[in-house]
């Protein structure tokens, strides 16, 4: 069995022309036969397999204390603020300083870019958002509501000295592509920790059958929470010896931020029903979602038919087109599915970063983790049953 | 001053065709002058005023102790179960057994006629409305959401015998018609008091002009609460010496249901919008909301743009109309407007009731109301200012 | 392999004194050795655990049409209505009939026992538990918050009969007991299905290490939903090839009702964070709490060091002890795991079951089962790991 | 009745030794003699009444376009990072940028000084709250809730400058002081406009009678919103001619923040219920909380015995002493008459302001009301009515 692992990954670094003897080189759970749930990904795997949705990062690393950075999703490429995408945040367990929540709780609409970043920096990186949404309008505008999540890396980053400037947000913004995601220590994910391992940027997406209705449903989160790590239902953090309550030390506490967009039309109370879901996606990796832990989610669908416009006829009903709530089932597995899969990728493709004080937080050892998902035989699930 | 007010009660009296002798002639808030807000009112001032919507009531009198009933409120004379509209529910106190919200919340529809009774004949009447359900369907119908609203009408009522059956229910909806709502101590409002005096149901409603969209909003209200009692402004409470907090033995506790309608589109986070300002009109008529009330507010459309259709093509997207956010101040006012109003016309139409244990609660008198409101100069606004 | 499996069945079979040859002889999890999480179980690995818990069912079993019943849980021996206990309510997802959530939510406290049923017969139940209060108390009580759940039966059961008597909720009040819960196909579990195969009531604890506080959280199920079963990580769903989306026909809907209990002294606020993991432990068995699942969670503390007395002296402040939210970690963790398996226990102990118009839905096949997760190597944690 | 207005103004100019001729001397609503409600004022009528509370302004007015503020309220004159106190949050309507709201609700605590400021500069002033917490602390604090709410003085503040900085946020935490609060365009409400005239920075309390528990209740108001002025009752925008939907061109968004404090001792859910009534206080000014308005309430509570300790023994109890549901209600009707007076405080204690591209906001003429609140016969009420 030990040989079959070794060909897996021999197959997966010739695959991508990479030499063995690197040491970090990192897999995305599906490289490594981690076949999440019964719904196809879409051609990224990714939160822009979801049309005109782009993400960028700004990684910040200076010195020996300084491990942060920005990521920003972007919903689609034209004026954000003008045409604001349909809407909604959940809270799972709010230990946390989420911005924006409360408009976007009471109007169903998104106007920012959303950004991700760290605990101490989200008044700045919300002053970047109201800066970019000033100079991109070329208006006066009065009211901007930034969006910006939070993870607290300050175990490996001087998180006090809040380094984060207009700039490093605007370069996210700039850096922003559709296609494939940088994943791991990246970005907002530069210095988390999550499972007692590195932690990150990690995303996945579902596509529905299209007697289902076809859409995409993509998802990034951002890790930095503990618990007791099952992948795909082995339980690695147990094998691994490195899991909550193995004794007094343990802590499990963090957060992670969960984006889920979609190409659905759907309206705000219904994109509400799907962010909920996301926390079941985060129950299966093993998180109980710890009283220390901020884990928010935020949702909106790109699908310009279900877009509230903003006209000078604001006395007119609009004609837009949503789902009936009977069709929100396959969307609600989508997301669960690619929520848990985003996770065990941001772990999968962190690489061990040191940092403050010295501290060194390890990646996740991928050739302890492809044995033990042997051993639990719950790898290739795309091949050992008839899934969609 | 004096003679004016037995002038206007008179031209009322008359106007009415009631001798003056009758203690118990009673008058809407409107045929005294009381006018509320700065929007008109519909052609009946009354839920009903919202096309489609019917009230009916059963009152229940039975001996010495029974003082209840039942008010229905139904939405469209088609099948409700099958054409279900778009809903929204808010408790802004929720000591009360309200039954139904939850799937109202989360799916934001409603499947029944609401209905309104007493405290705890809420299951009695949640099972009538699944008995007319299946037997106006006809079919094996498995999930019903039958939505009934209460207040405690224990202290002339003798609740515990829960006395109301199948065919009371019925005899409610069957009896239910647009047009003249009947109000005070009819149906669910039977054996209520608010303000220390006896209260009931009360109804009123607004037409927006037709440059704000035109739309109309109706409410009507279960009333049962205390607090301070102010009309139109003036301390009607303080004048007649009963008041929450006067003394030590002043309770203020009790209840409060109150239904809007509109015509308006809107999405159930937008009716859930509407729903929330009910809660204002209720504060304008000097209720703090105590902790003993039951203060709950169920808003639905009846604009078939805004309605999800039940279809077997359960994966398709429906094209529907609905308001921007942009739109809604307007019909915010009309909530408040009309609630305030609803509430004075369940005191001003109730009378005096003998009940349960021989305990008397009287009508609120209608010449010293009056003149209060004169003294306070809060009559006739439509003539002293220029409304819309 | 298979021979180990026989083995384990064999053993347990001469365990429990029973013959081989009995069809539908079934097991809780422990028993055959599905170890879920890493906290410890209690005495009974039941709510029973929490002190002063029991549970009562009424199973009802008429003719071919009927299969229901009632269950119902009681938070402490004492008077209810008057010793009320702090509690919270959660709903993960509301399309159901829960009775009684409003005013738990907004005052933290639960006043009757806890009662469980099939959706249509939530009024009757409520009912009951109006007159049970009145009759025990003895007092005329004006103000009772009946606490019902339910899920939907009406596959196996002619749930339109509403057949369910006050008599059938005081037998289950009469006949509960602390220790051993009966599981399986009983009372409120007595119809349901789960995973496309018979569900019912489950139950299990978890006892917190000393260090941590040392207390016990009891949890017990009523499911009745769909997904993609996964039982300790195995994909038993797949395996079985029974699962949501395998094909057009595959539906998943249906609800489980969660009751959470503990003698942790708690606030109101923090048991509705406990409530909320329920919802965690169950998406480890493979549900997406789908559009149609009525998904709701309830959690009461038993210590009557946070319980708030009805006293004469209402302006007076009470002495309570709560535990800071920095304790509540492990108490999620708790939760998360006793729901997880009380749901795997429901399954487990479910009894095939043929009801309305001859339907019939299987018990999910033990030896199946145990093959399938001896294959993916989940068995017995407890000796392959050093768990607490 | 005119003599009489000129006389009590008279008295008051004289009471003040101010001189007659000042265009801008302005009153609290007690010295006109508005007296809200039935519950007596504490002391200073402020929020500074609840013990240990203080309040700071730093007013921003630079050049022709810059008309800003801070304004902190702060819980206790301790480590209020070490020292937390249970503290809600409820969004009355949430178009608006609350920072550290969700933080709250989940943990029910606060842990820094409440910052009001302008729409734009949340974030500014979050930065600076944070960089506040660390230096008072001295330590690597890594997590802080900084709580800032705001509203929008865009109007006559070129609030896309954002100019305020940690000096202005310091500058106002360090001339924060108990006793009397300085209220109109000051601070947060330098910039502020109600009801079309100059709003502001407004407070009140009330103290409740012994038997009532003597408990008092502080409340203080940023105001910048619309709707249909009534002062104490009495139709001040309409007689005034300036109020909501008066015609198509009439508008009424803007925001309020409400802070409430109290020296009762609370759990975090009974405080959300206070926060929930000064929504009803808000209602009797005439709002009807417009669709662009952000009405947010903070409310906390300074009782020590209420309050959980940072301990290193975080699964150990503590106990606490709390106030039962039922001794709520005069805490709500103080809430909901100690808001509405602020309210009337900021308008009447604010100055004309001109501010940016020459705009004007008028402070509400003084005489016009005093003469409009005689006319409707509703001042004095301490002397024509029996009040506690």
């Amino acid at each position: 069995m030990r040989i079959l692992i070794l060909l897996i990954l021999l197959q997966q670094i010739l695959n991508f022309g990479m030499k063995a003897q690197s040491v970090e080189k990192r897999f995305r759970a599906r490289e490594l036969g981690i076949v999440v749930g019964v719904l196809p990904a879409g051609k990224y795997n990714a939160i822009t397999d979801v049309k005109g949705v782009k993400v960028g990062h700004k990684t910040i690393i200076k010195g020996d204390s300084i491990r942060t950075g920005v990521t920003v999703i972007i919903p689609h490429d034209g004026d954000l603020f003008r045409d604001k995408v349909p809407c909604a945040f959940y809270a799972g367990n709010a230990f946390g300083k989420f911005a924006g929540s409360t408009q976007i709780e009471e109007l169903g609409e998104l106007e920012t870019p959303i950004a991700l970043t760290n605990t101490l920096a989200v008044p700045k990186v919300a002053d970047a958002l109201i800066q970019y949404t000033l100079e991109k309008s070329g208006m006066e505008i009065r009211s901007i509501n930034p969006v910006v999540g939070e993870t607290n890396d300050g175990y490996l980053n001087k998180i006090q000295e809040r380094v984060i400037t207009y700039q490093d947000v605007l370069d996210a913004i700039n850096s922003s592509s559709s296609g494939e995601v940088e994943e791991g220590s990246v970005g907002a994910g530069t210095g988390t920790i999550a499972f007692g391992w590195k932690g990150g940027i990690g995303t996945a997406s579902r596509v529905l059958p299209k007697n289902l209705g076809g859409w995409t449903v993509g998802v990034l989160v951002q890790t930095n929470f503990g618990g007791i790590l099952t992948i795909n239902g082995a339980p690695v953090g147990l094998e691994l010896g490195k899991f909550y309550l193995k004794d007094e030390l343990q802590k499990a506490d963090g957060s992670i931020i969960i984006v889920v967009a979609t190409d659905a039309p759907l309206m705000p109370n219904q994109l509400k029903r799907l962010a909920r879901r996301a926390m079941l996606g985060l129950a299966r990796t093993g998180s109980p979602s710890t009283n220390g832990s901020g884990d928010y989610v935020i949702a909106f669908s790109t699908n310009p038919d279900c877009r509230i416009k903003q006209t000078d006829e604001i006395y007119q009903p609009q004609t837009i087109k949503v789902l009936p709530n009977s069709a929100l089932s396959p969307l609600f597995q989508a997301v669960v599915e690619a929520t848990e899969e985003a996770i065990y990728n941001s772990l999968l493709k962190a690489t061990t970063m040191t940092g403050y004080l010295g501290r060194k937080v390890e990646a996740i050892p991928i050739d302890k983790v492809v044995e033990i998902l042997n051993k639990y035989n719950v790898l290739n699930y795309d091949k050992k049953f008839k899934l969609r």
